[in-house]
């Protein structure tokens, strides 16, 4: 799902609450409807339209009523200021992902541990097929309860890194009005996005071009005057900033 | 701004393209209606309803034309999840957060350097308040450079940060995924989240019933539960996991 259809949904208060409510539980249509004080067809309505989204599903119970649920996880986020507009929708990291690859954030939680938290009293093992067994009551709470612990661990953990967003993002802010306040000739964001294409290691006019999305012609052009202006230097067909 | 008005202004195509321009460079109306193919009237609305939300800011220049520009930075975060429907807008956190005192996010770029980057080169400090002189070019150019692989650096940061909070997220859904099929009688997804509060450090029923807006009552009634399964415990009034 691309980040329009999903502001488009979600523009709707209507569809903002069902999202809401079936986020606490499955609901059927009679239940929405009487909930939101909205009519059946209405609410019909906006379920089709998530559920085209593939954002929720139905199912039918086994007294033949169809009930909804959320199907998906997504994640949304929008970033407005001055020098950008920005909206990125993706599916969450699939948990296979080596967070500790990341150069420049490292998290101090023990990610390697199992998650799924099968209780790890190996004395239990060979009991764990017997459900009945007063064990597995035991073994069960103690899970419970890890799972309580760990969730809350990583609910911390969103909060900082959603904090650390915020902060990076008004840090990227501060550093474009710094820059273009700089730069005396030709338009400032425009020079701007060059030089930082340059800066992630983008040498050469042709991939600068596509990552800045700015005409070859144009790209030279702003490359040859900052090269005047001793901020960038070429060697070759590869440019690089002078630091 | 709260985030349903966030939502309700981002849900229209229209408005999501007059941010997108106006982030490029501040724009006159009519500027805006013919780049969109949309009727200046049409625009002018659209405009208002930004202004009104003052996400978009208008000046008169010296011809008297007026032109509109992006006058905050705001952040929106949105998480779908079979167990969650989250919104959240903030402003970017205040520079002088201390982004070290997060407990369990550490950020590896020297956050304590200068972003402003005045030059740091002491001998030409005495040249800095002329503006004309060799001297002033080869500084501004060297702070230039220095400002682009800065705010190269923030925005490698920024994407990783992202990464780490899909990351992050897809673990709190599996992790809310297990809980839910541990738990035996009751509403899962009730008494998780009193799980979790009471993982969290809240340990008194009324405090309790306000972080998961769930009445003392019930509160209650649940902690009684996961006491005679073994789950929490209570000493006084303070209810904490068994671990």
């Amino acid at each position: 799902m691309d980040s329009a259809e999903f502001l488009d949904l979600l523009g709707n208060a209507n569809r903002r609450r069902i999202l809401r409510l079936l986020s606490q539980r499955p609901c059927y249509v009679t239940e929405i409807s009487e909930y939101l004080g909205v009519s059946p067809k209405a609410v019909i309505d906006h379920l089709r339209k998530l559920e085209d989204a593939g954002l929720v599903e139905s199912r039918t119970d086994d007294r033949r009523r169809k009930y909804f649920s959320i199907s998906r996880h997504v994640r949304l986020e929008v970033t407005v200021s001055p020098y950008e507009f920005g909206t990125k929708s993706a599916y969450p990291a699939s948990s296979g992902l080596d967070i500790t690859s990341c150069r420049q954030v490292s998290i101090e939680l023990d990610i390697n541990e199992d998650l799924d938290a099968e209780p790890r009293d190996d004395r239990t093992g060979e009991d764990r097929t017997d459900g009945d067994g007063p064990d597995a009551g035991a073994e069960n709470s103690e899970a419970v309860a890890a799972l309580a612990d760990r969730l809350n661990d990583f609910e911390s953990l969103e909060r900082e890194l959603s904090l650390a967003q915020r902060w990076a993002q008004g840090r990227i802010t501060a550093l474009r009005e710094a820059l273009a306040e700089r730069i005396d000739h030709g338009d400032p964001r425009l020079v701007s996005a060059v030089l930082v294409a340059v800066a992630d290691g983008t040498s050469q006019v042709e991939a600068i071009s596509r990552e800045t999305e700015v005409p070859p012609r144009v790209v030279e052009d702003v490359l040859e005057d900052l090269a005047a202006a001793g901020i960038v230097e070429r060697e070759g067909r590869d440019w690089s900033l002078v630091l």
